[in-house]
Order: C-alpha cells, then sequence, then structure tokens
C-alpha cells in the first residue's frame, strides 16, 4: 500500500535527503513551506505536494487534512548556537509555536502518528536535562507541549534526539566544511585548543533512522506514547583525531592552528553518552568510510 | 532600604493584590503592561512605575534597564482550561514568547532574581508532569527555557505552583463566584456529580508565598538554582463538601443541581499532593474562615 507522510523542514539539509529517500521507496510526499522561506531543492519540485503555512494554525489544519499522512516527520528547526536577544521571537515562532499548531493540526484531524527531532544538545554534562544553548531549550520546551497530546490525544511519537550530521551535498556552514575548504585553499584555520569529542552521524544513517521510527510507528507498536531515542554514532572522537583521519584521507596536512581560538562558553567537551538508541537501528556508516563517500 | 520590583500580570486579580501590598510595604513597584491591554485597577493608578510591552524583546530590555528590579515577579499569563486551535498562538505568545522575552530582558541586565508561577495542573494524576491541558503544558515548557537562564545566566528562580485562589474581589468567572450568585438570586446551578476534591487557598496567603519567595531570593541562599514550590491549602474538600460549606455560612440552602452535567473530559478528580511546599509557607486562613471574611 502506498504511504503517505507529511514533512516540515524539507528545504533543509537532512529534509531534502529524507524526502528524496521517501519518494524513491514510493510514499507520497506532502511538504509544508513557509509563506516565504527557502526554496525547495529543483530535484523535489514537481514531485512532491506543497502546503503553504502563513502562520497561523488554520493553515496547517488545512494542510494536514489535505495530506491525510500516515506518519508526520516534523524536522523544520531554526537552529542558532548563541543566540542574540534579537533572535528569541524567531526561535520561539519555529520551534516551539510552529511546531504546536503543526501537533493541533495532527489532533485536529485524528493524525497520530509523529517523529519529531530533538538534539544530543538537550543532554550537556550528560544529564537527562540540561540544555547547552537557548536552541536546545526550545527542543526540551517543544517536548512538554508534545506530551500533552500524547495524552489528550492519544498520539504515537517518537523523538530522534540527533548529534553532529555530515554527508555528501551537505553546504551547511559547520566544522566539516571549514575543515575541507582550508585543504582545498590551504588557509590556516583558527581552532580551539580541539580536545572536544564530537558525535558524527553519516546523513544515510540519519535518514534510516527516520524510516525506522516511523516503521516503529506504522506497525501500530508504540500506542499513546512518548519515546526519546538517540542517533548517535557511538564512536566520538576528539577534534584533533577528525583533522588526523582528514588528513590522512587527503594525503595532505591541513593548516589548522589548535588554539588560536577559546573554546565557546558552554563548549560540549563531551557529548551526551545516551543509555538508548534507536531500537532496531545501529549507525553503519564508521566516519573513515562515510568521509570518503564525500 | 527600598526595595525595587517589576510584575507582569499585574492586572490580574493575584497581581494587582501584590501590587497594592508591595507598595504598602514601601517597595517601588513597575509593571509591564500590554500595549492594548487590561487596565490597571484605580487604586493602582499613579502609584506604580509603567512600562510597555510592544510585542519585542527590545522593550521588555528597555523596562527592565529602566527598572533595575531587586526582584522579578512573574504572574502574566493566558489562563484556557479548555483550549480551541484559534487559541493556540495566544497561548504560546503569552505564556512561553513574553516570558522567555522577559528572562532574556533579566540576562542582559544582570537582573538574577525571577519569582515565577506554575500550576498545580502541571501535575494531573499526581505525577512529577503530567499537564491537565495545554494551559499547564506551556507552564511546564517554560521552565525548560528557565532551565536554561537560570545555568547559563546565574539567575536565582522560585516557581510557585498555584491551586484553586480565591478572596474578597475576585470577580473571575469561577467555581465560587457561581454559587454566591446561585445563593444571592436562587437560580439553579447545573454542577457535575462533585466528588472531586479542590484545593483553594485565600488570596492573603498566595500574596504571603510571593513574599516568602521574594525573601528567599534577596538573602542569598538559593544561587543559580530553579526550586518549584507548591503554594497549597494542605486541606483539599470535595465540590459537594464545599456547597455544604457555603450553606452553613449563608444559611440557606443553594441550589445545585449535582450530576446536571457530566465531569470535564479530564477533570481533575485528585488535585496533585505536592511533597514539598514553601519552605517558610503554610497556609494560615482556612476555608471557612477565608469564606467569611468574603
Amino acid at each position: 500500500m502506498i504511504k503517505n507522510c507529511v514533512i516540515t523542514g524539507a528545504t533543509g539539509y537532512i529534509g531534502s535527503k529524507l524526502s528524496q529517500q521517501l519518494l524513491d521507496y514510493g510514499w507520497v510526499v506532502n511538504v509544508i513551506l513557509r509563506k516565504s522561506g527557502t526554496q525547495l531543492l529543483p530535484s523535489l519540485e514537481g514531485k512532491v505536494v506543497q502546503h503553504t503555512y502563513d502562520g497561523s494554525t488554520e493553515s496547517l489544519i488545512s494542510a494536514i487534512k489535505l495530506s491525510k499522512p500516515d506518519v508526520v516527520f516534523h524536522l523544520a528547526s531554526f537552529f542558532i548556537a548563541d543566540h542574540r536577544s534579537c533572535q528569541i521571537t524567531d526561535l520561539i515562532n519555529s520551534n516551539i509555536l510552529f511546531a504546536t499548531q503543526l501537533l493541533e493540526a495532527c489532533a485536529v484531524n485524528g493524525i497520530r502518528n509523529f517523529v519529531n527531532t530533538g538534539t544530543s544538545w538537550q543532554h550537556f554534562r550528560n544529564d537527562e536535562y540540561d540544555p547547552v544553548c537557548l536552541y536546545a531549550a526550545t527542543k526540551q520546551s517543544f517536548e512538554s507541549l508534545l506530551d500533552f497530546y500524547v495524552d489528550a490525544n492519544n498520539m504515537n511519537v517518537i523523538t530522534l534526539k540527533l548529534f553532529d550530521t555530515y554527508g555528501p551535498d551537505d553546504t551547511r556552514p559547520k566544522l566539516l566544511n571549514l575543515l575541507f575548504n582550508s585543504i582545498e585553499s590551504g588557509d590556516e584555520l583558527s581552532m580551539s585548543p580541539g580536545d572536544q569529542l564530537i558525535d558524527l552521524v553519516h546523513i544515510d544513517d540519519v535518514i534510516r533512522a527516520y524510516f525506522t521510527a516511523a516503521n516503529h510507528l506504522l506497525v501500530g507498536t508504540l500506542i499513546r506514547s512518548h519515546k526519546r531515542y538517540a542517533v548517535s554514532s557511538g564512536a566520538p572522537i576528539s577534534l584533533r583525531q577528525l583533522v588526523e583521519l582528514l588528513e590522512d584521507l587527503a594525503c595532505k596536512k591541513i593548516n589548522v592552528n589548535f588554539g588560536g581560538k577559546p573554546y565557546r562558553k558552554r563548549e560540549v567537551m563531551h557529548p551526551w553518552k545516551p543509555s538508548q538508541t534507536l531500537p532496531g537501528w545501529i549507525a553503519q556508516i564508521s566516519l573513515a568510510n562515510g568521509l570518503k563517500i564525500k
């Protein structure tokens, strides 16, 4: 039977990769886009059903009503590691208001299967809840609202807590891309002392995690519950080790100035070590292999 | 030394009583009002310093900067027991966005003492977190954001979890006022079967709880922490018992039709039994006495 989904954040890196994979597997893919937001990748244009979010709950109720999804994949979020005061409204609007309006739209239309996206940064210093930054706090904050809908509207929810992600076509201005640029240009890259551990998960593994989560919901074993699972590589390495690995792969020294910058104020030195990863899923692509794919 | 505070929600029942008491005790009282919100009580006009919230974080940063409060009392909230879809935006804007903007304004100005207001309804079925309604979920949701500011900006926070409140001048359309109206008019009042327990706290006790919380913060024993305390009467009674008590006090039968209405979908039959109430505080006004004051 053809499966039908709604996906938010389809213009982002993970969202666009997930949308493509869903299409490849024969799903009907409905995407919800902001009125004046980023564009879809050309490869998705014409293949997905587009719905517009105009800021109102009503527009999402219509989108969900028209889509009748078997599963909603909620990936849209506004990420900012160190917020400024002028970004508070956008952070709350994107990560809490929009997400709650989406839940309400599901509740009103009797849609119960919902895959949510969280972050390992909700677990600074390895605590059950200890946010690294306000962004991570908004993710936790939304989960409290989710819990209400799970109980009051019999929803079935899995929150996938993502770590760092990487892979082909990734144009986000993240660490790995800075390093790739430096390999190419030879320009010096000023970095912190580099002893922090990072947990990098390949995009193909991340996409499989979303499919695995959807399967758990579709087979109906999770009823009226909200489960939280980590999507971790299980093999964190230090920033210094990462640079060495890249140097090996590139057969080239990278011009990194370790200690040229201080650590961030709330630098995550040891990423969260989750006690429970997603059942039926394990990261399969080692960093050495994953970087070669790129 | 003269103490200085900022109070939100000063136009509400509890906020106006707290503002009056603070003035009586010689505090400088700054109130933050929405551009087109409810008016202050005439008795407070001209005695408190008024600041305007125009929806922006910037307007709150200015208000806090001008006020330089020793303590912020955050009481503003949008209460709705059973939300409709069209109220989602107002719920999130009032209970999460405004509250977070207020915290940001405190952080930017180095203001650390913050008394927050929660609800016993965050604890349906007596669980650590189990929201009765979306309103209660927004309160919990905001606490996750609070936790970030406590840790990242060294704030000292007490969240007071309120139960039902009552007292003189209370014009809110709540249970007790319905009963008072029925005593006067003799009109039949259709009610649920009436076996749910309710925990009613007199306004004077509630106001003392805010002062006690402020004192805990001002003496500096709570550093970089977020404590949550219940403001409970410790003596819940059933709705039927409440009606009997009122009949005794009024020397008059009240025309209540118990069972004329069903219980609410998520009726709280047994209010939260908190393990920890606010240190140094206990409800002193029994219901029988509190109702006589009225």
